[in-house]
């Protein structure tokens, strides 16, 4: 199944994330999806079902509504895909209390998703340069 | 070798980086060690030798003498193996121009660790949660 599940995260992030896609949610993520290991995350810590999955997407693109995940390199094991990232976007809404710069923010990360007999991710382990973005936003 | 390599980083970890032994750095470190995708790191986008990694060691153990770290999962494909950690630290010395606080400080990454032939690490896709750590020792 892992050169399946290396296609599937591609899928998953250009459709879902990239392209912002909410119909797409329901192929790609599990009944129930916990996000864990990333202390800044406003979800950080939950278990999210999958209208609250397509809340907090819509809710994250919307400061950066042409963002996008490059993946840089992908590491599979049993049901399990690591993938470091990164990411692009245009500060287009209010974010963390700062309101909309226009400013191109770059964002790197590295992401554990775990996957179900399905195909379906069942929540990741990630963590990002938040520390960067913030300075990029303030700058 | 998959399963060689994880006991392999679980002992670089220990020995290297928890314990702090230099003279173990040979048997784990290649001759040329690249560290990338972490922009916060001073050492971002450096390749070292050995003793330039092991004043890397000891530069960064410095602040932080009693610092461990411990494997919370890890997946490995070939020649590569991704961890997700937590790190403990009691901040004991100068880092980033803040004088120590003694304080207990906790922080949590994913690296991408790559092997040679020999079973030596010769780099890292490094993540980790640096804006956390700022928040904890200015707080």
């Amino acid at each position: 199944m892992t050169p399946d599940h290396k296609t599937r995260l591609a899928a998953f992030l250009e459709q879902v994330w990239n392209l912002g896609d909410e119909d797409a949610v329901a192929a790609f993520v599990a009944d129930r999806y916990t996000l864990r290991h990333d202390p800044g995350d406003p979800w950080h810590g939950q278990t999210l079902d999958q209208p609250e999955f397509r809340a907090r997407l819509r809710a994250a693109r919307a400061p950066f509504p042409d963002q996008r995940f490059t993946v840089r390199r992908m590491t599979a094991e049993g049901d399990t895909v690591a993938a470091a990232w990164t990411w692009q976007g245009t500060h287009r809404g209010e974010v963390g209390g700062i309101a909309p710069t226009g400013r191109r923010i770059t964002m790197t990360g590295v992401t554990l998703y775990d996957f179900d007999e399905a195909g379906r991710i069942t929540g990741h382990w990630q963590e990002v340069d938040r520390l960067g973005v913030y300075r990029q936003l303030a700058g």
